[in-house]
């Protein structure tokens, strides 16, 4: 089986993006910059494809019956999460033998095995996803830039072969990711309720408060606009990615609820000592976060 | 009486900046870049004192036993909320009889008042504060341009003059600040509590969260490393911060609590419509937030 991708140079390697939103725009505009041989692109918005046909983004516009996907040899699907599998099943005699999929989905529960499972020989699904992300959504807000310094995460199972990992931690150095790190699909789920869904579950709450009103915005310094900087996320996508991670997000929410409690008890309490040491076990925490 | 600071220019003024930390060192800085005639600087650390004499960011250490305070037209309290009415006590006898003291303290409750009535006449205490702030604490942290563009919140009281509160905002422009705003004592402790105590208190509690460990790090994209930048800041200053304003962050972790709990329930019901409109509600408040 020819496997085009670990054969050749990226820059000779045809690619899809399916889904032309904020991570797939992103993607699209970043290997425009390695100069790979094409770049093919789709979205349920046929608007949306042609606009990034016209400004260049993308060579092709992916067909809707998908029967031109079989000239990409690696598919990035950035769809929402429940997208994926549908997109995957409809296209099933549609990709080149020897194809690489891979995903940008931040939740993965079973969805890489049920693709695996419906691939045939010789293509491959490796999950993952670039630590990457900014406010608002759509492709208006894509920017190549967003992989830099960032982390990309791969979410290997057992079908999954040496070599395509080898290629994706290549393909993400390559698109300006610093670092890149395997888990397991559970460990993922869990680390990422925590390190992204519950943030910006915190960062709604606080400009959602009771105590918001028109005059906020005159009192606001750093802190308030750092804390809510993700606040204004798309609602469709991340109804998605919360319920698709429910368990482990609600683990989450009482953990942090607990913190809230222990706030407030020292507070009630006049405790300055609880505070402080509140305070002082969060300093080395941060600090560790480059 | 005379009050010079009315009557003449910034550069033909006298400042003396009392407590050289992180806002103290700022205001230093900021009037070094104004070229006003001298600044004069005081810290309980002696040694902190005599290291920005050296650096240049003040021309002269204050007496220890105030002795000198007499050539300030302007004092700027910038020290712990619990300190101010401690210093202005024990240098009644000290301030020039035409001067303008004014304090940074982010958290009022009755210490405007109580100064203002142990002040000699001529001598006016106005309250303020810029809405500007960093991580850290220290001298090391200080920066002329944290003013830039931030809004600057006068407190005034009817003991004050409509003279000083239009100086005030004069200085306030001066040092970059784009808006000032006035407010009644008690609003502003509310309004503080939620624009300031709570996100401080949201930060601390995402990095102290029981699902922190070392690999956190290799998770966070910006969501969590924006929603904690605050997490680490000084336990003293911050412990006497929230313990002042008491009544109203308790409040504010009340209000914060029930968004949370609006949260989990959505997220336990599988309730997906009232998850959109929980962040349908959001979208719009956080861009009001310039």
């Amino acid at each position: 089986m020819l496997k085009n991708y670990l054969e050749k140079p990226l820059r000779e390697l045809t690619f899809a993006v399916v889904g032309m939103g904020l991570i797939g725009g992103s993607y699209a505009k970043a290997l425009r910059k390695l100069k790979v041989r094409r770049i093919m692109g789709m979205d349920i918005s046929a608007g949306i494809a042609h606009a990034c046909l016209n400004a260049n983004m993308i060579d092709e516009v992916v067909e809707k019956d998908g029967s031109n996907l079989k000239e990409a040899d690696v598919v990035i699907c950035s769809v929402y999460p429940e997208a994926i599998v549908d997109f995957v099943r409809s296209n099933l005699g549609n990709f080149s033998a020897g194809a690489l999929l891979t995903d940008a989905t931040g939740v993965k529960g079973t969805m890489p095995r049920e693709i695996q499972e419906m691939l045939p020989d010789g293509c491959e699904f490796l999950s993952g996803h670039p630590m990457a992300g900014r406010q608002g959504s759509g492709i208006a807000m894509s920017d190549a830039g967003i992989f830099n310094n960032s982390n990309y995460i791969i979410v290997p199972t057992e079908k999954n072969t040496a070599e395509a990992i080898g290629w994706l931690e290549h393909f993400a150095e390559a698109i300006g990711c610093a670092r890149t790190v395997r888990v397991t699909m559970e460990e993922h789920d869990k680390i990422i309720a925590y390190t992204s869904d519950l943030p910006h579950i915190t960062a709604v709450a606080l400009v959602n408060s009771a105590s918001y009103n028109e005059n906020t915005q005159y009192f606001i310094a750093g802190g308030f606009r750092d804390a809510t900087r993700v606040a204004d996320i798309n609602p469709e996508l991340w109804s998605d990615l919360f319920l698709s991670n429910r368990e482990n997000v609600i683990a989450e929410i009482e953990n942090y609820q607990n913190q809230m409690e222990r706030w407030k008890k020292a507070i009630m309490e006049n405790d300055r000592d609880a505070l402080k040491a509140i305070m002082r076990e969060a300093g080395p925490r941060r600090r560790m976060l480059y």
